[in-house]
């Protein structure tokens, strides 16, 4: 390909480093992006560095944020007693949706995961015990993806809190609303079964 | 999505304006760009920057280039009096790595599509006539897309060449080299058929 501007093979490279797309796509969102007016790709190309100067972890809960503490750790009307446990910035917008939790969260930014080489050192668990040990804490609800490795780091971080006298739950696991029972694989219809309730 | 940072919020919004990126694939971007290091974030964003700077049409033959004219064209040992017309800088690159062409190019940045409002005015062809005209052709091969829109503009740009004494030729339409001839269209086989020649 030597016919192809370097500039224009470098931010396909650029492109083609993102999670997801490949050679083709690469080259495709370069030279879309070549065709945008200057101004266009200009505040493109702001957006980039003012998100990465701008967002920083909230230093309570680890949550990605722009302000000095985060909204929710902010928030007064929030039960600060109460904190939900996820992997990841996104689950705190997915459990937000619910409308359903009214404490705080603490985002651990990843997952114990030996074969990616991610260590309990690698996440947010100091921080987590940091908070707990601060006495305010009345539960810690595990909310780690229901995989293996959500599983494993939920299982791991709750025996670090048994000694704190605090109470650790973690979501139900169930068959999901508007599912069809049908396509409900076996382990989760054998979860829904083991924590069914009364009605 | 009040709890999402705004910087974060606008350069998701920034890849979700990109062709064929939705909502959550812009979002998982947006957040691997914030994950990267600062230098790498940097050259992203000036890549993007280094690009709309650097590249522009050649004067010659409208395809991209950071050179005042592009490689192709100021190479001596390229045949300057066949062209070959295609609708995409891409597609000079597909031409390209078939090692086959040893003339030059011409790129029309688009096809006439009166359904995405696309007229003859608003790609290169008024270029390629005035370079047909300067005499030096001698034929000009249409090398659009198979397709409705490519074959229209392929029928529309040798009408107007066809007073101006150059031989006009297309590609050969076919059976692609590799394939099956059970999963070739009918209109492909009808075509090829058209077209045999002795062997």
């Amino acid at each position: 390909m030597q016919y192809f501007p370097a500039a224009l093979q470098d931010l396909a490279d650029q492109f083609g480093r993102l999670p997801g797309i490949g050679g083709k796509t690469a080259q495709r969102l370069a030279f879309y992006v070549l065709g945008l007016p200057d101004d266009e790709a200009q505040a493109f190309a702001d957006a980039i560095l003012t998100a990465k100067r701008s967002v920083h972890t909230c230093p309570v809960c680890q949550n990605l944020t722009d302000r000095e503490i985060c909204p929710i750790c902010s928030d007064d009307l929030r039960d600060q007693g109460l904190i939900c446990v996820v992997a990841d910035p996104k689950d705190v917008i997915a459990m937000e949706r619910s409308r359903e939790f009214s404490g705080v969260y603490h985002v651990l930014h990843g997952v114990i995961s030996p074969l990616n080489h991610v260590t309990q050192d690698d996440i947010r668990i100091k921080e987590l015990l940091q908070r707990v040990a601060s006495g305010e804490v009345r539960e810690v609800i595990m909310a780690t993806n229901p995989d293996t490795e959500g599983e494993a780091t939920a299982m791991y971080i709750s025996r670090l809190l048994r000694p704190m006298e605090v109470k650790v739950t973690r979501l139900a696991y169930g068959v999901p609303v508007g599912s069809q029972l049908e396509y409900a694989d076996e382990i989760t219809l054998s979860r829904a079964l083991e924590g069914r309730q009364e009605i």
